[in-house]
């Protein structure tokens, strides 16, 4: 076998992964919103995605693992994408264009998504798994603001920012759900975001 | 036993309860502060509070229970509030009022509050309770601000109003504990309250 056979094995192997990834992702939240939580196994889920429960393993510890969908943006990735942008930009602008890329990624998977936040409204057993997502989002945020800003961590500032642009980010998630998905979450998004500099003022 | 002796001894009792609950409160929150969730028992508070575990279950379901503190402001309450100000004030500056009385009532309570603030942090346990504690505030705060304002609830104006001022007492008071209780909570939601209308500019 050549090294050239081998990446393109290797290129194979991954995209297989990936398409493994997804089928039981996807087999978790359909089973998952037409059962609920409690009536679903990893053996329904396995056996839906047409794997065996040990392949299930090798992708997520848990039934709840293959729900919840990639995790918060980590750090270092989050003061990357702030850095490449303008120095001059404010920070609630800038978070803005970092919050509408999120949504445009989220769109892009637009049905699964509605799926798995319809999945989270109905199994409130998954909520502490969400909630400790969103508060570690939100650390993250707080350290890239100071960053970008210049004002110290721990002062207020930052940490109210990231509270705010994040709970922004969340009402236009939740009214896009609720309203299946249309109009497009950008623009809920662009929406809350162009709300925050202007001070909230009566729509 | 004449009526007024009767109600003078519920007035007694009435106090001698409020007594043995705050007892009960105290007791938990020292020894979690000191050993942890797991370290402690019901056994352990009803002792350190000088009562029986029967009286302990009379007031509480679980020690959870005894750490968490008062739940949310019913939305009757909110609304009842929201109303005795003035209609001529804007929403932010209502909330802002309503907020300021809730940073007093817990600054009465000063060192209760600033352990209880301590074994939330430290005790990741109890988040999934306060979590959703903090969701049915956002969600009675919207129901409030979509009555005062005239704007439908599920518009996303009301949601986004009180989800970035919840989130904006949540910070004020985890700056608050941070810093051991100084400045005062009223001021840190002062200033936290302040940077809504203004738009979040940089300090």
């Amino acid at each position: 076998m050549t090294i050239g056979g081998s990446v393109a094995e290797l290129g194979r192997r991954e995209r297989k992964k990936l398409q493994t990834r997804a089928a039981l992702e996807h087999a978790a939240l359909t089973l998952v919103a037409e059962r609920g939580l409690a009536g679903v196994t990893v053996e329904d889920i396995a056996a839906a995605a047409d794997v065996s429960e040990r392949t299930f393993f090798n992708y997520f510890r848990s039934k709840e693992d293959a729900l919840v969908g990639p995790g918060p943006v980590p750090l270092a990735e989050l003061q990357e994408r702030l850095t490449a942008l303008p120095a001059g930009l404010p920070v609630l602008e800038a978070l803005r264009l970092i919050a509408r890329a999120e949504a445009e990624r989220l769109q892009e998977q637009r049905e699964q998504w509605l799926l798995r936040l319809k999945v989270f409204e109905r199994n409130p057993s998954l909520f502490p798994r969400i909630a400790a997502g969103c508060a570690e989002t939100e650390r993250a945020v707080a350290a890239a603001v100071a960053r970008r800003t210049g004002v110290a961590s721990g002062s207020g500032y930052p940490e109210l920012v990231a509270a705010v642009v994040t709970a922004a980010f969340r009402v236009a998630l939740m009214r896009w759900s609720a309203a299946g998905g249309h109009p497009d979450l950008v623009d809920l998004v662009d929406e809350a975001f162009a709300r925050l500099p202007a001070g909230l003022p009566h729509p």
